[in-house]
């Protein structure tokens, strides 16, 4: 257990309490196929070390093929505590966290990662409302670790002055590739968020790095299958899901959904989420019947993340600041598709037909009585 | 252990090693929200026991409300080995699986079950190709015991000889309600279906019974979310699965795909998987590289409920034969839903253009890329 009565994972207690012998069949069902730990750089190690944060470093590995290279790449995921409270100056709290997190970007080029994603809003906290483009300290370190870097932000569109939930995709090059905004707002009690933005105009835009194809499906887009879908129908081969999530609702869902996606859409999905618990000065209520507080609860972090073969790595602390570094042979997901075919088996065709149907105002669903 | 060295139950083990300290939490994040255990009644219970297969039962809650009356219902999933080897005359295979059905189904009425659903092709193995629409025996039964009876058989439909992997749903009254076919067919190494029937077209039938409206996704058609998502839309409070899988690949997929459903969909999933190993005379191979053999491997199993909160059911045992007898209270769906909003924020009429935009032959993925 943690200071704050939180516990540290999942995984740490199941490696200390199931004996040797089960040990390898629980975690081939909870976790599918074994992986193999990285051997990180000591340089790495300590740094971590002394910074206080998680390192954790993990494999998938793919089939060696005749006829095409292994593509292996490394990517790295970054959950984080906010480092000052919510009532010191803005750009106070904004200098600490670029600080932070600038630090475990370091560390992650020492473990030669590749694409790196960070959490969602990650300079800022959602309801902070001083969104602004936090690009500029990483085109340099986009630039000089020649690594792609997701950084999801509050954006403000200054022209119509309208709030938007983006990731930025810095290329690996330190130019801008685009940007991609949060398909779908949750307006769940305390995450009425659309209090502060608008379902994202961007679609499904896919980057093309020279990594990788990748996508970002940011937060509670996690919970639409047809969100992670159309990433991958555009050609994704890895899709980011950057988010902030606490408490009992969401928790048991956290492990599910996005390793879900990675199965059905033959690719890797990475599950990013914030960590620590973050208060208030002022009181707020969510229309729960509950006592007005302080704070939203918990967030979990437990970053991971899935391949296309259903197994996935264990999960970053719940309670610790950390840096997952997952080297993966992205030819996986042409080799598992080829063997389970959910593609080539999907009818998408007719679902085209049936959904189009089913959003006109006259539909009729399908429903056999009995006279 | 079991006899043929395959381990009971994932659940068995956790509870019988991690301390009662961790236990809940542990169980709290895997399962979710704990659920209630069912008093059955002792005539059931030893009816199980003598004839040698598992009996557990389990409560989903919901809160009450002060305009809807609870929809408290009870469904059953029955998971079953064959009964005598592949390789007897086709009749005694029928009959005894007959017989076997038959006990559990009585169970399942003393029990107050509702709507049982078997597993897939229950009376017969996927290649022993002798389909008939094995529904006779449970007319008689339905109608006894106020129970609607989902019965996945392989259909041979005579006026064009084809087949056809087919759940019929007989109603409470005895009378066939309906029919609905399996709409993705696997083409995996053994499990290359489609030499035995093709992609069904009964779309996604909703079947209203007098305990709630029902539909099923056959085996394959859980790797879809698609699929899941078009009985959803045409109003499916609860999806049934049954399903025939065994092995390596697919059994950490297992206890994802069907809560992710029910999570994603707001409703409850039922995912039923048959149980055993059964070999045969004629070895066959898989174009998979390895020796020719003589069984497809364990189906292990482990039939479990899921409810649209994230929390789920034990599963059954990966050995043995077993009855789930399940209650759950149907406002819970909408409930859910009035929390999470994820039909309302699903976008639904955006994702019916993209998609047919993405079937069409000149799509263009939308991807970019640094110029």
């Amino acid at each position: 257990m943690s200071a704050g009565g939180e516990f540290e994972s999942l995984e740490e207690i199941l490696e200390r309490h199931v004996p040797e012998a089960q040990l390898s069949e629980v975690k081939r069902i909870l976790f599918g196929k074994e992986i193999t730990k990285l051997l990180l750089p000591e340089e790495a190690i300590e740094t971590a070390k002394e910074c206080n944060f998680e390192l954790k470093g993990y494999g998938f590995e793919a089939a060696p093929e005749q006829l095409r290279l292994p593509r292996k790449i490394r990517v790295g995921l970054i959950q984080n505590h906010i480092v000052l409270p919510t009532y010191a100056p803005i750009l106070d709290q904004i200098n600490a966290i670029h600080q932070r997190v600038g630090q475990m970007v370091e560390v992650a080029a020492m473990c030669d990662v590749n694409i790196i994603c960070l959490q969602e809003t990650w300079s800022e906290f959602l309801t902070t409302l001083i969104p602004h483009l936090n690009v500029d300290c990483f085109h340099q370190l986009a630039k000089k670790y020649n690594m792609v870097i997701v950084s999801p932000i509050l954006e403000r569109e200054k022209l119509h002055n309208t709030i938007w939930n983006t990731a930025v995709v810095i290329s690996n090059s330190g130019n801008v590739l685009g940007k991609t905004r949060k398909n779908h707002i949750p307006r769940i009690g305390d995450f009425n968020e659309s209090t502060y933005y608008m379902e994202g105009d961007t679609g499904h835009t896919v980057f093309q790095t020279v990594f990788g194809k990748i996508a970002v499906n940011i937060c509670y887009g996690r919970h639409h299958p047809l969100n992670w879908f159309m990433y991958s129908i555009n050609g994704a081969e890895i899709i980011f899901n950057p988010s902030a999530t606490v408490g009992a609702l969401s928790e048991p869902m956290w492990p599910i959904e996005a390793r879900n996606a990675a199965i059905a859409n033959h690719c890797f999905t990475c599950a990013i989420n914030r960590v620590g618990t973050e208060t208030f000065k002022n009181e707020f209520t969510s229309g729960d019947g509950k006592k007005a507080r302080n704070d939203f609860g918990h967030f979990y972090g437990s970053s991971y993340v899935a391949a296309p073969d259903g197994s996935r790595t264990p999960g970053l602390s719940r309670t610790r600041d950390g840096l997952l570094v997952v080297e993966m042979d992205l030819n996986l997901n042409r080799q598992i598709s080829d063997i389970w075919s959910f593609k080539m088996t999907g009818r998408y065709a007719e679902y085209a037909e049936e959904l189009s149907k089913a959003v006109q105002r006259d539909f009729k669903p399908n429903i056999v009585k009995e006279e």
